[in-house]
């Protein structure tokens, strides 16, 4: 297999790390023609890979001797911590050793790092973090889902272009479906800010937008695209993340309470595919789409299949040339 | 029993109209101290009424031959409806013929309607709509949760000591904890506008604000007041409601293929249980805060336990003189 496309892991970012990334790289390279960096502490990382067979080509270890926590204040880390994990991922992808950077690490770190080393798209005011969240129908791309808390009418523009070419070359979504998210599906609807991206999404050309998402209705799946500012992005993110656990707790106390404990047992199945439904691992990672170059964030919880999944991603994303396709979009 | 409270019940508003309306009024005189002006078409009204036994003192019939629906544009159609039902209740408010209104009409309406009519609260910039949102521990107090989606930070500061006279006199919460819905737990999380809001908060006198209410945590219940703009809150509140009903319809689904048709009939009682607590006819209205009376907006689709429910909330609100509570905490 030939490993044209390179990935920049970060071998210590998340709960799991490093078992679960090292072990979730190992069986990546067996799958697709990539190469990965794995970036770690040499040691550390060197006794987990010992546990797996793989092509001696398709892994090379990058050593960075910090670790960058979720608790830091993203701007000081990045610029203490040279030799963390992240930075040293993100300068391979800036001195193009690395067509990509993938982390479970921290999500602010990653959003600042990105931005002062990769660098972003031309035209671009804002990268956004997109996240695919489970629906009805299979699952919505939502931007930015949390990295731009105060957004000018035009981020969420560029949003849309982006999640557009985003969801056709890695999503393989033809023609997607771009909705706004608002609190009513009339274009009168909603505060300020969404009135006037109506407006502009309305005359925006090379993306097909349907109107506003209405909230009520993002669970039915109404759009493959989902458009709005990072903390209403974040709020439907966080806030499904949230109701799901407690509308399965409550249900499980309901059907465990005496007679039903019989009816419970024979309900495991169909609670486990619910729950696989909703698990972050099948989708892999978050994108934060608008940098010169992929750079993917796993949940902090992931698990191998998560590390899978993305590799997946960067590897549609760099074989369709997704950069240069946002490039062009964002110019029209 | 003294019938000192008198409450104006649009009796046209909302899909069950006047049915269940009518119904939960005949009951409601039965329960509590107060005399109900059931205000529509009188021909209608009075037929409907011929149902049910009920001390005469206790209801009257207030006639208006017009209806607003929900899909008028509010400020034209209280301006072209003066003879609405909404509007007529609303003026029986402002004439001190009536304590408080309730109706399952317009939102939109009963907003203006509201701000022009029976007018605003000494020191409040705007009236919020408070609804309370369901959760493990029992339900918040969510406020704003649509009446204003643009909001200057000190409508929320207002909202918070709003919240608080309501959830102690209405809900009969002991010193409510406030919570600012927020995407994370620190202080320096979110937005512009909750980033100021948080500051003053903090230097709030006569609330019990205990910090941002991180938004995957609101469904466990951390805060019995939750502060929020009102895009915002109608975000959190729509997006519970889809997500719960996409939940129950996949579960379902799940358990109702081949073999588990067995347990999915032993769950029956469960599954209503859980459906009951997320009833908005066991919580009863939503009130609009900030009027000099109680004006209470009930779920369009409400049956007649919403009104009773409704009803007792307007007679504590009355009683505990809750308007001059709320004067009072806003000018300390």
């Amino acid at each position: 297999m030939e490993r044209n496309i390179k990935i920049a892991v970060d071998a210590m970012g998340g709960d799991n790390a490093p078992f679960e990334i090292v072990k979730g790289v190992a069986e990546a390279v067996k799958l697709y023609p990539v190469k990965v960096l794995l970036v770690g502490k040499e040691d550390i990382v060197k006794k987990e890979l010992a546990s797996y067979t793989y092509d001696e080509e398709s892994i090379e270890i990058v050593n960075a001797d910090e670790v960058i926590t979720t608790e830091e204040v993203p701007t000081e880390a990045i610029k203490n911590k040279k030799n963390s994990s992240l930075m040293v991922g993100l300068k391979l992808v800036k001195d193009k050793k690395a067509d990509a950077f993938i982390s479970a690490g921290s999500t602010g770190a990653m959003f600042v790092g990105g931005t002062v080393t990769v660098g972003r798209i031309k035209g671009i005011d804002r990268p956004a973090l997109g996240t695919c969240l489970p629906n009805m129908k299979g699952y919505s791309l939502l931007l930015d889902s949390g990295a731009n808390v105060d957004c000018k009418p035009q981020y969420l523009v560029q949003f849309a272009k982006m999640g557009t070419v985003y969801a056709e070359n890695v999503l393989g979504i033809k023609n997607p479906t771009v909705g706004l998210a608002n609190i009513g599906v009339e274009k009168e609807k909603g505060n300020m800010l969404v009135k006037e991206v109506y407006e502009m999404l309305e005359n925006t050309e090379g993306i097909n937008f349907i109107g506003n998402a209405e909230i009520v209705d993002i669970p039915k799946g109404v759009a493959d695209i989902i458009v709005c500012d990072g903390f209403e992005g974040n709020t439907i993110l966080k806030l499904s993340e949230g109701l799901s656990k407690m509308l399965v707790s409550l249900i499980k106390t309901e059907i465990t309470k005496g007679a039903y404990v019989i009816a419970a047992a024979a309900l495991k199945k169909p609670f486990d595919n619910i729950k696989k439904s909703f698990d972050s691992d099948n989708v892999g990672g978050a994108p934060y789409i608008g940098f010169k170059s992929l750079v993917m964030k796993m949940h902090g919880s992931c698990k191998s299949p998560a590390v899978v999944n993305c590799i997946k991603q960067c590897v549609d994303f760099v074989e369709n040339d997704t950069v240069a396709k946002i490039e062009k979009l964002i110019q029209e």
